[in-house]
């Protein structure tokens, strides 16, 4: 039997790390590394210092995967690409996972966040799982979530009483808020959708490199930051090189 | 300048608690405990194991908030009725901040799970910051929430492919699955709305006491599950006399 850990990191603060996260940066034989053509060094480093800071000394070895390029977002068969890319990703991690990691050995993926949200490894792997010719068990470690260092950092509420809220990508904003929920989450917006709806009765609570030096934030009514947002965003990607951002919409109610 | 932490301390298992959570537990001067006339004594033991465990030996002040009797769920009138509990809450935490925490001291909260979630800890503090005559600063300590306790116990991810994710209170349930969304995590449900709605393309992931060692977990389409988890549900509650559950619904595709 082989063993997965996918352990959620938090979203940028090392200290957002969990008790049960740091015990298992002690524990795994092999350090999977997932690795994008034109990922950021620094996510990359992230991970390096976070287990350096908790392993100690103990020698593990490290397989790196190199990630297939991504679907752009706005293909048109943007459901079909991102099946492809899945399987070839499931191809790759199955061959590395089989050949790298021994039976009875552990291995970890360090997931950025919680696992669960807006992030394929737990999918990838949950396949692996079930089309592999070895035997494979995983165990996912939650994390705090961009959400909720975005909300901490603002010091709001996700939800209002009684209120549902909701966490979506950026695309489906294109038609504009929902209808039936005045506050929304939105994640993976490349394309700045906030700038593109009508901002009239809503609020915006933006942020980018939560909880690390280069932490931005912006909040206030969507028509008076909107620009300076923008302006933000270009600023810190020109600087950087690569940005994660993430904003609450929230619809004023009179 | 008197000084608030909100600490997010995970949604049951004492290593979800993150590394700056324990270190905040070590830092105050003053715990506030809130105290419910039913609540379960099992979660106040809870709070004082773990800041036991991170504080060490040395001593800090316990204040006692016992809070005013929660309204109905279905109250006719819930939005006035939880107005009128919320004024008398932030009245007498504002009155215990002003009179047993000093100048230049610092006091905590422990808040289970994360403290944007369903939660009044930060709306009520947020408003003795704007009314009080005395000065008060707070900082939220985010936590893993019960979203993310559920979704990795159940080693699902919480979205799709693309796709949004909401989060609402079961009263809003009671008009059944949302039409634009196909996943949905359900809180606050003591009346088991998952009982009451069409189940025919619905599968669920139904959790309680998550992350200690009286956890449950049942998944599978609502259909087939629905009855179990409801027996589930009144034995655990007349076993232990409460109960914290969290699902997630998710509609089949074809």
């Amino acid at each position: 039997m082989r063993r997965l850990l996918l352990i959620g990191i938090g979203a940028g603060d090392p200290d957002h790390l969990t008790l049960q996260a740091a015990r298992a940066l002690g524990t795994f034989d092999v350090l999977f590394v997932v690795t994008k053509e034109d990922g950021p060094q620094e996510l990359v480093s992230h991970r390096r210092q976070l287990v350096k800071s908790h392993r100690g000394d103990r020698p593990f070895r490290t397989v790196e995967l190199s990630d297939p390029p991504r679907p752009w977002r706005d293909a048109t068969d943007y459901g079909g690409e991102v099946g492809r890319w899945r399987t070839a990703r499931v191809e790759l991690w199955e061959a590395a996972v089989g050949d790298q990691l021994g039976d009875g050995e552990c291995g970890a993926f360090l997931v950025w966040g919680d696992p669960s949200l807006y992030e394929s490894t737990l999918t990838v792997v949950e396949e692996i799982r079930r089309r592999a010719t070895f035997a494979l068990e995983f165990e996912v470690i939650p994390g705090v979530s961009s959400v909720h260092a975005l909300t901490a950092r603002h010091r709001i509420s996700l939800n209002r009483v009684g209120s549902a809220v909701q966490i979506t990508p950026a695309r489906l904003l294109a038609n504009g808020m929902p209808e039936d929920v005045d506050d929304v989450v939105v994640m993976l917006d490349p394309g700045a959708a906030f700038a593109r709806i009508p901002a009239d009765d809503l609020d915006i609570y933006w942020g980018a490199y939560l909880g690390t030096p280069d932490e931005l934030l912006i909040s206030g009514a969507l028509a008076d930051v909107s620009s300076a947002i923008l302006a933000e965003r270009e600023d810190a990607k020109r600087r950087k090189g690569w940005i994660f951002d993430i904003y609450l919409l929230r619809r004023r109610r009179r």
